[in-house]
């Protein structure tokens, strides 16, 4: 099964992809010369002007990708998604793929990128991992502009009257450092600030990267920003990026990282790469803003939402699509025998030997994404993404088990095979999509309470029997009623590794609550998060980071990063 | 005087500029497409392989412009700079401008930019003045990646034994905060770090941002950044970035931003704008990358060192031409009749009134400035560079003191007339830079002492009588030398305002000492900081921050920045 090809690294075999210069992809697209601005030979900006050119347009067909709850046994969500996009332009289908931007603290602590794998990735990789167009760094200095202005304030008369222990706008950076969780800030006497606790966040958890992925200009962009609550006054009174004059200079940093990015794979297919909202606790999809760019410029547009369908795929249906007003035609279950077989009971060691039972068991988990697929009522496919340890009697089964449900699926090999590996796939989902259009139907209205939107998404996408709120939240949920915070959509910060808020109960739990331990307003984004357990808003490195393997020599050959 | 163009703002009239495309601008360069990465349709990056390229061939000539000591009436060294290149191209001659890019903490927190000013600008002025390339936002995330590795470190074992309280390497951020200036990192419990005092400081003071503008390559960048200490250990040995492993992601976060950025100023005259290491605490001066480019593809470098003679000129002079090889032909040293007055008594307020004794009072701290690069064996002219306010009667007293030295000067009008008012520099210059070339003569050699270094810049640059050692940096001393770092240049931390350490004393303070409180090693970059008094690493912000004025609307035009 494994060929010869498959032996090199994802860096390796990126750097031998022929890539075509951007411009030329971009001219197949119809995007006009003017509407381009080059960042390098490979990369570019899209104006957002194209959008008001091909306003009256038809869109294209939306694809959400999404998979089963993700294990270190490895799904291949993103994979499969560019693999998909290059299987369409195989069999002459015009397709874009919208995916979201890595962030550097991952990439310099666990090794991997997020730009797919194998004959199945985004290209340049090595810039797209790294500092790329420069986005996420406008976002950190944006977010940290406003922290400086709040602490200015504070320091400078505090005419708002913000109280110090109640400043919420914490600061990021684009790294996984732990030490900076929690810190105290201010120190050194009158002349070096008003001490008080702090800390900081990894920037892709920050509201103004939801506000981002969320915005559909640059008008809409700044009410958002004035709208992000940063503090409370003594007499607890909400306080405003608005109410500090920071929305005007936030939008002004931002006003080139709010345009989509486009690259291509290595088969040439374009690519939006375009904001990387944390899918834990923000929304976990790239910008609408690119997803609408390419449902203007392409038949077929393939996008993905973070970790498992109860978290990336829930919120991509309550908060991306409402927000940016489109509806996908079809959705795509990502699953591997591996993962699977982990949620069936079988440890990480044993993965390689063949266990059919342990599948059986963890199809489980499977299922319970199809429900709550079919919940909303859209047409699906299953992705069985095949692994070379995965055996005849495995694969076997698990096509036995969708065949008596009636479910569609399709295996693919995108990693091994590039768009070859996806060709099944994309074939099943065309004729899926051609047929009759279903509309999805959400399954809260706004118009709900804070605690019903809560409840419907614990029962209904998670089979929870409950939801238990603690004492401080049923607080909050009084401010939040009163600050007239209470109609928005529901962002869940929930672990991904379980449809539970246990990440230890794999498969698919039952006779389960959900315990909500914490609001937070992201009134600029337009949601209320909703924290279960512990939730890692800046992750750690690891004992020996991959940034020690990292290298670049005088001819620039890069080693280490993937 | 005042003509009704010179009533539009720095940002209106760079918007009006007739920019050509970068690409044009570096065919009549010399540069190969393939040497060039565009940044949007007016920014581009230049390949290192280009210096590879041309490396037999002839360097052109480098002029330095420097200036009196900084006063709040305003000199316009970066003005007079951008202008005198325009003002080459305009006689006919092949000129490239070299700059500092401008960091932002400043752009948001006090108006004025960097980027020159009036009709003599380079351009696109607000991305240089924002993200531009980012490689300032690559030097952050490249420092505190260090950090995130050093608290790693400790965190996991501590193997080279690092003594949390000598930790020397803060982490830094791109804006003016002054809260984070004293932290305290690491709090919240055993997972979460090991707890210690640390701060930030601004980018542009970072040792990583001396390194890239003093490396000369990918390689020679690796090696400096390994050399960069972090730490000592409990036994007080030198914990260094190498010991850690982390040059090589580094040098790799760092492959985009070490090539020199290639922009325009509004008369279509070359500028390279690339690295901004503070001038006080650190050299002061653009990249040597950049430099050396310059020199091989123009007749005539112009470049700028910050701050008066007595800090960026010394520096550039014994640490850039030092690590870059090149020597400067010749000094352009601006002075304004309003600077002088305040050097010789007159307050703010009254700068508009006509106060010959006064600017005859002052004159003597441009008289030292010029004594300074005399003692260098340097041909120097004094650029007079002209305010509306200025009086027949005043520029009449200068100009005689001048003659009666000697010494050869020009008036400049750039500001208001772009590359015109600046042909009579232009054209002195080049008579003087036609005559025999002198090299300039260092004032001290590596083989000297740290106190005889230090000694020979306080009494020939500043006109001290001597220095004071505090009996910290005595001690630091003997470990220095232990160490095996008293062979490097001094790089002095000093007020700009003054030639002695105390800001007050303008015009030619005499009978002072010099009081060096704290040696820091910058190993990586190649020298040894000498702190005399406060030296501010971390700005904070005014009580009305630029920042508040800034907006950008849906058509992209942008207000408040500058």
């Amino acid at each position: 099964m494994m060929t010869k090809k498959t032996m090199l690294s994802d860096i390796e075999i990126a750097q031998k992809a022929q890539m075509k210069p951007i411009q030329e992809i971009a001219e197949q697209l119809g995007i006009f010369e003017d509407e381009l601005e080059l960042y390098g030979k490979y990369k570019a900006k899209v104006s957002l002007q194209l959008l008001n050119r091909l306003k009256d347009k038809e869109d294209g067909k939306l694809i959400l990708v999404t998979a089963i709850n993700p294990t270190p046994a490895g799904e291949g969500k993103s994979t499969v998604t560019v693999g998909l996009g290059q299987a369409f332009q195989r069999i002459g289908k015009k397709a874009i793929i919208a995916l979201r931007e890595p962030s550097l603290g991952p990439s310099m602590g666990i090794k991997g990128g997020a730009a797919g794998g194998g004959y199945s990735q985004v290209v340049p990789m090595e810039d797209i991992n790294l500092h790329f167009t420069g986005d996420i760094h406008a976002i950190t200095t944006a977010h940290n502009a406003l922290s400086a202005l709040i602490d200015n304030h504070i320091m400078q008369g505090n005419e708002l009257n913000i109280d110090p222990r109640r400043v919420i706008w914490k600061r990021v950076v684009d790294l996984n450092d732990r030490a900076l969780r929690n810190i105290v800030i201010g120190l050194g006497g009158p002349m070096q600030g008003v001490p008080r606790q702090d800390g900081f966040d990894i920037t892709v958890a920050s509201e103004v990267m939801a506000i981002l992925c969320l915005a559909d200009g640059i008008e809409d962009l700044k009410q958002k920003l004035g709208k992000i609550v940063v503090a409370y006054t003594y007499d607890k009174k909400p306080v405003t990026a608005k109410d500090l004059g920071a929305q005007g200079a936030m939008a002004l940093l931002l006003k080139d990282a709010i345009k989509p990015n486009l690259v291509q794979t290595i088969e040439n297919t374009p690519a939006f790469v375009h904001g990387g909202p944390f899918a834990n606790i923000a929304h976990g999809t790239n910008s609408i803003l690119a997803t609408k760019m390419a449902l203007k410029l392409a038949d077929y547009t393939i996008t993905e939402a973070g970790f498992g369908a109860d978290l990336g795929a829930e919120k991509f249906f309550h908060i991306a699509s409402r927000y940016g007003n489109y509806k996908p035609n079809a959705v795509v279950i990502v699953a591997t025998v591996r993962a699977l077989k982990m949620h069936g009971g079988v440890a990480k060691t044993d993965l390689a030997l063949e266990n059919v039972e342990a599948l059986r068991n963890g199809y489980a988990n499977l299922q319970k994404h199809m429900d709550t697929i079919r919940q909303f009522h859209l047409p699906f496919i299953v992705a069985i993404n095949r692994f070379p340890t995965d055996t005849e009697n495995e694969l076997q089964a698990l096509k036995e088990m969708l065949e008596a449900e009636g479910v569609p699926f399709a295996m693919t090999e995108v990693w091994e095979k590039g768009g070859e590996g996806g060709i099944e796939l994309a074939q099943k989902l065309i004729a899926i999509v051609e047929k009759e259009r279903r509309v999805h139907q959400e399954l809260y209205s706004l118009d709900q309470s804070i605690e019903e939107k809560i409840g419907t998404i614990a029962k209904m996408v998670y089979g929870a029997d409950g939801v238990e709120f603690t004492s401080t939240v049923k607080k909050q949920i009084t401010q939040f009623i009163e600050n007239g915070w209470d109609r928005l959509p529901i962002c869940m910060a929930k672990t991904q590794y379980s449809l539970s808020d246990d990440p230890t109960r794999l498969g698919r739990p039952t006779g389960f609550k959900i315990t909500i331990r914490e609001l937070r307003p992201s009134i600029g984004a337009g949601f209320i998060v909703a924290l279960t357990g512990e939730v890692m808003t800046m992750p750690g490195l690891p004992k020996k980071p991959a940034a020690l393997n990292m290298d670049i020599d005088e001819n620039g050959t890069i080693r280490g990063l993937f």
